[in-house]
């Protein structure tokens, strides 16, 4: 018997099959193509699902199906609220696909699935208490309390991106002002580089960039670390003193036993923003929290996502 | 039969007795007497506990008592960790209760027990997921989440009034910079008081001020808005943008159902200060988060305290 965990995303779906040892034994991508319109994106989803359906030999030894999808989701109704990147609204994914295929589905918010996957098998492994905060374009988030997903009254719980650090601070995309999101996110930091260019300062950061057609990469901000780039050392700080600040605020909330560092910005650079978020963190939380919380980087990477999912899947 | 519910503050101690229907049926209010050691404290909790089960007829009709301490509590083992305004470091209370009067006690941190009370008794009866952030002196809180206090993984969990809402802002009693609880407590409020006048600004306040010693009482503040005095009128301005900006930083985290808004400065002026701050929330939540969420004055005053140290001797 199978599972099947699939990661929804606004570019790409990831799909893969689990045997019952919760190992991967197929791997499944394709692009979402979101800007085709909900058939499309339903249609892409039903053929991810359905070549994994194939690879386990027939829907008769699939146990079930969990989705991570980017939004609002309620996820005992199975239905998407709202999504900040696909075109759904109070939409029933889970109804959708469970008329389809005849398979039980599950589906959750993706970020916190993704904390969920770090949780029973990365990172968190054993923690009833934990923090994911995920650094990328964005800033998202989790909350595992009491050995449970913690997802808040209309499933919209963790967004972590959206603490005040600064009001009156940069606007953010969620509309409100000095978000962690609009100070430490890679959107803020290109921002940021961008007007440094703009006041005529030299970084090596300006010919990365218009390579990339003005998308800052996690892997331009470790360059411009190694090569000693006065800019890109000056943001790195500053983002570290906002994550750090953040970090803070939500450790004092909390008092969780781990919090979880993840995506694109951490997988890259963790291993130097870490030493620098934690001794910025440690300036503003209160010291026995801090004393007590472990911090860890992620450990799934684009996993994690498939296999919160596979845990959606299993129920528990 | 009876219970007894504590609230044993740094200056004081409210006890009470409450009957099978959960109604008050005596009340005693003693001194703490902190300044004069560990000793004198538990002589006085003591006092207060016997003149209670004086009043019940004999300790045979007390089925349990809770109370509500100042700092980091172990509730499990019913040991103050670490308490900010009493001599206990470490220190099992439960067990010394216990041991002299035979009768169960559960202890918990002050703040949140407030909260349970509010929860169970007041405001947010039949709430599963509430935030209360109690403004006074300091600035505190209470987390209940899935139907359950939640108390962090050492029991220091709801410290809202040490989130960050300015890096490199003022610094606060815990040794950060910018903590709501430096920017938006009576404290705060005092500073930026004193500092006008300093600056030779008129305001009502000076002489209040003097004739409290220093101390800004709540009901100054409600005078000083009365009056339209200046620099009240900023102060509560301000206070309600940075209150403002850490609710909506908690709710975006949190998405609860409910938030209440207790403390001295709520009881005195919750019904001028709550459109302010929750104005101030809207910009900086999350739309829906913010639509979901229902706000609410505390309602039991003084009371929530021992209302809810009624309720872990219940051990609900």
């Amino acid at each position: 018997m199978y599972y099947i965990g699939m990661d929804i995303g606004g570019t790409k779906i990831l799909g893969a099959l689990f045997d019952e040892e919760n190992k991967i034994t197929e791997r499944v991508k394709r692009k979402t193509k979101a800007e085709e319109g909900k058939d499309m994106i339903f249609s892409q989803i039903s053929k991810v699902i359905e070549e994994l359906i194939e690879k386990a030999g027939g829907k008769e030894n699939i146990k079930g199906i969990g989705a991570g999808v980017p939004g609002i989701i309620n996820m005992e109704k199975g239905e998407v609220v709202f999504s900040p990147n696909l075109p759904w609204k109070n939409y029933n994914l889970k109804e959708e696909i469970e008329k389809k295929y005849e398979i039980k589905v599950t589906i959750g918010n993706d970020v916190n699935v993704g904390i969920v996957g770090e949780w029973k098998y990365g990172a968190g492994i054993g923690k009833k208490n934990i923090i994911g905060i995920f650094m990328g374009t964005g800033i998202g988030g989790g909350i595992v309390i009491n050995d449970k997903l913690y997802e808040g009254s209309i499933g919209a719980a963790g967004e972590i991106g959206h603490i005040c650090i600064m009001p009156d601070g940069p606007y953010c995309g969620c509309g409100a002002r000095g978000c962690l999101e609009a100070l430490a996110s890679k959107t803020a930091m290109t921002k940021y580089i961008l007007a440094q260019i703009e006041r005529g300062r030299k970084t090596i950061m300006e010919d990365m960039l218009k390579e990339s057609k003005g998308v800052l990469k996690s892997e331009q901000l470790q360059k411009g670390y190694e090569e000693k780039d006065e800019i890109t050392l000056e943001v790195l700080e500053k983002v570290s003193k906002y994550m750090g600040a953040g970090t803070a605020s939500l450790i004092n909330v909390l008092n969780p036993e781990m919090v979880i560092f993840g995506g694109g910005v951490i997988e890259a650079m963790g291993k130097i923003l870490m030493p620098k978020i934690l001794s910025y963190a440690k300036e503003n939380a209160m010291v026995k929290i801090m004393e007590s919380c472990e911090f860890k980087i992620a450990e799934l990477g684009d996993d994690a996502g498939i296999y919160g999912a596979l845990n959606l899947a299993i129920g528990e």
